[in-house]
């Protein structure tokens, strides 16, 4: 099979990413990258990295090429991917987004957070929410869509909700959180999360030696964590900057049930009979933490787990790398569901030792 | 006035910014600073930041001058300063301690998290709590008993109880706070915070590129932060370690009682009144977040409000450097205080901008 | 005294430096800080680390106060200089320049590396060089022109040149240089040496675990250095950017003559003569090489020489603060020689240990 | 084909980065992994981005799996490897050394530089110099040993040697270089370059935010880069260490024969068709330097060129991954070429972007 692949956006950093894992993939057949910034400079001379890998340039967005796609990745910003994914649906193309257009199942919450309405709820209702491990028959669904020639889209998961929810939502669907206290969510990401514009936050001289908290009580990934557990205004969500390039850890505060065991080694074994068959996500032993260095370029994910048996709260810590399993990489991901490929083809799973 | 002074545990990261501090404090006149380990080195040549500016070289912890200082600050491990202090303060000497032996007021709740049995519960009685913000009035006694020549004793507040403290206590002093429901805390350090050792954890290529969680639901912090906001088994603290050398935030999430205010503008003038006379503690506008780099090399605390209304949470965030206000300068403040000087005095103020 | 103080261009990160020293600085009393971009900008707004120690916000570059300023520090490009010096000297101000444009001698020079003619040529001739270690006596008739009521003006060395010549002219003044073979340097910076402009270069993730040469045979300090070493033609210069903020290390690679000593503790013993009366060189010895972190935010240079007899060459690695010593403090140091005080005063010498 | 494959001394960083290529690589089965140090811990343990990945725990260096092997990488301090090396021959099998034991051809030199005697030196007359670009013939000859069933074994190039003369060779070769005049080179190295030992030099709070030189004239990469480019007592090596993980840039001096082109574009062009059939080489076109960031976690190398004409001197600059173009990648392009298979396989040409 030879899937030919675009991805809109491709400058930034997800999108950049993209095409490194694009182009390593034994399917995909990479034909066309846009950024109208961009359009005519050779993907080589912006990321040195592909030099002498591809002779691709960025085109723009309305690149004709994009028509001939079997798959295009939308890494634009909110409200211009669902301007872009009924074209390519309509011909029968898949659309996998990675901006917030089709993740928010309820229109009016998209536009309660993001104060633009949504233009494109029918094709919302048929998005699969793009975060494997958790929503499997969502992208099966879409995978027959595919078949049927009906097109599909995926809205793939946030990078601090791919990371959080992955840590928490097997203690929540196996019952063991309480269903009224508040979740407390502290997070802390590199600053590739942030973008590659370069401003005032992501200068080097800042952003160095340097922490700070953001987007606090306002961020727009906590509707999107609330979605995905469950959850209806429980949810406090703390997002922090570091000083590291990539590399994203949550910290998922699960107030326990009264009933709820308190033994770590009994929710340790959960977690894991949880994740037995997914071939990115480790649950590792009781009293071990993760660190976002064991993930980074890959699209693996570790989760830590310890219970605070004097206040009753599972602490579960996710790890992910945010451009990978946070973005690009969980992107392909979706698209091997889709297509029918094994879920782990050309992404990586081993990161560098040191 | 000139103060003799001596440090014990001077090779140390706490103990090395103490000599730099000392140093430059116009009252103190430095005259032992010890390490067994490096006993015989010159401090210039373990630190060439010191080239040219001493000549004193490390001694053993039995250095004869320490008999001889008016004040000795105590930056050696638990246990080791509780057996150092008595011989200080029974000749009428002042114990500026940065260990954990004499902050904690009950015996039982220091063995329980430290392992050990309280050798010294007559000292730790006297023993003034050292943060000068939350409780003026413990140093204000230790100066009243040195003044008549009983000596006196400072058992300093931790890096992370400091900055979560000071960003949590107006709130739990004003009532603002739920008196039941649980307070997460979820704080960030740098590398010093893990000591001057060469360990696996502080090679720069562990720690670099790396986030992690640690001694989580375990760390001995926490006894103390709740022995500072008067809760018990409520304080669920979990640490972390990123990539820069000093700073140290901590996000604290506290509860809002029913009838307490959302309105945030309103908490922040609360807090600044609160802080008015206060030479260290900043209290941020409502809606700006603080940066460690902001306070970093400084004894400065800067404090940042934030409400979430949908859950009725108040987000209270402290940036602090670990080895100043956490550490090394606050035991400066605190000893100003015992010696009748002003609490600033000879303590930056102001961070390097970039 | 007290000297009234204006800084223009305070808004950069040489300019925002100088801020910091004057404030501390004992006899300066700041006035005005100047940047168009930001007029009207709380000081504290743009660099919190300033809160509650200033209430100055920066105002215009035509602020009219700067006309009663005692001494204007320039921190402006090139060209913007040496318009509004003259202004300044002219009613018998002092203006301490730390752009290019009052530090090569010779115009035509100037003109073939800045690529523009330079308007100001009678000012440059009485311009001071601003590197006291070595051109003391630029200083000192400086001083005696604002003496005398005709003002003044001091061309600042810049960051690279100050580093490699305090590193190489000891040698080269004592005759141990061969006078004909190459001089090469290669310099190594941290980014603020890029300055605050938000650029592709300056973004951390592009910055973060990356080095690279730049300015290769086309850095404009190159005849800057070659002016104080009196050489011509004969420098190749290569600076590197390194992830860190501040440091600056250059590694001058001197081809000693044939009759010269090839004794490295003989050489270290000549420069420690020649820097015998320094407030700030430390020259260290033989076989110690200088860590730029142990002269971070001080105006101290630390110097490292080896020799490498099979080639006979001597290094000489000077290590600074590119901000500092490369920049801000050592214009205060001038300014302070200028105005006739102890040219120390106000200016850290002791770096933070970790 | 399957070629069993051991590493020994695999817990160091070179070790554990050829334990990731192995496992990748699509001809080797990795058989034996040994640390005498952590023999019985299972490498997931001691480096958790293998978890999942692989269930190899490191034995003991006499493991005797190791003699099945058809190649062993020794990633072994120098002595140990030499003491290795002649049981694994003997029975046929191939070494591919990372240490020094056989890169120095006079045991003279390697004597004087190392301070021990060579114990194999009829090995070292067989060893083929691990830099396949420079020195192809001696790896096909070392593949022609081994067919004949007479083992074979390669000394790698060092870190500094392979980015310091794939930049420089070219030149030398082709007669562009003084035969007589000092060539100077500065290098700057990543910490994992310092080891994977906890020391006060490996400390994350000491590395980081630091720059300094160190082995100035007394680095022992010195005779080998002499020995790669022919020429004698003609080097002047400086290297440096910066705070990052990975990377290594190699800046060399090359005086210009008097008789050869200062044109930059040529030289370029010149280069280019030396690395014409380069899997891993990129010469930059003139006026564009090399990042390390660009070639992170690859075997590639890219080189910047430029002239400084005033001084008649070539400027090379040479990028890699210092664990992978110069250790352990290397080792396997060089394990390739020996076994017959594609010298690039199992081996990344593409960093991540960002």
């Amino acid at each position: 099979m030879s899937i030919k692949c675009g991805i809109v956006g491709a400058a930034g950093f997800a999108g950049i990413e993209l095409v490194r894992v694009a182009l390593r993939h034994p399917e995909f057949e990479l034909v066309a990258v846009t950024s109208n910034e961009l359009a005519g400079t050779p993907v080589a001379k912006e990321y040195p990295c592909f030099t002498g890998a591809t002779d691709l340039a960025f085109s723009r967005h309305d690149d004709p090429v994009l028509d001939q796609c079997d798959v295009v990745f939308l890494a634009v910003p909110h409200t211009a991917a669902m301007a872009m994914a009924p074209r390519i649906v309509d011909r029968g193309g898949v659309v996998v987004d990675l901006s917030a257009d089709f993740r928010l199942k309820d229109p009016a919450v998209y536009e309660r957070w993001y104060k633009v309405p949504h233009t494109q709820t029918e094709l919302l209702k048929r998005a699969a929410f793009g975060l494997p491990e958790l929503f499997p028959d969502d992208l099966i669904a879409a995978a027959q869509q595919r078949k049927e020639g009906k097109g599909a889209v995926v809205g793939c998961a946030g990078c601090y909700p791919t990371a959080t929810t992955l840590a928490a939502a097997p203690a929540v669907r196996l019952g063991l959180v309480d269903d009224k206290a508040p979740i407390v969510v502290d997070a802390i990401s590199g600053v590739t999360g942030a973008g590659k514009k370069a401003t005032a936050r992501t200068h080097f001289c800042f952003a160095n030696e340097n922490l700070e908290a953001y987007g606090v009580a306002t961020h727009r990934h906590t509707p999107e964590i609330e979605q995905i557990l469950g959850v209806s205004d429980r949810l406090v969500f703390t997002p922090h900057l570091a000083p590291l390039n990539r590399g994203l850890l949550s910290t998922v505060n699960l107030p326990l049930a009264a009933e709820a065991t308190r033994d770590v080694t009994k929710i340790v074994e959960s977690y894991k009979e949880f994740y037995r068959d997914s071939a990115f996500v480790t649950v590792l032993d009781a009293g071990v933490m993760p660190k976002t260095s064991s993930v980074v370029g890959t699209n693996c994910a570790h989760i830590g787990l310890a219970v605070n048996e004097r206040v009753g709260m599972l602490i579960a810590v996710g790890a992910i790398d945010n451009l990978c399993k946070g973005a690009a990489n969980q992107a392909v991901q979706c698209a091997n569901i889709v297509f029918g490929l094994p879920e782990d083809l050309g992404l990586d799973k081993v990161a560098v030792p040191v």
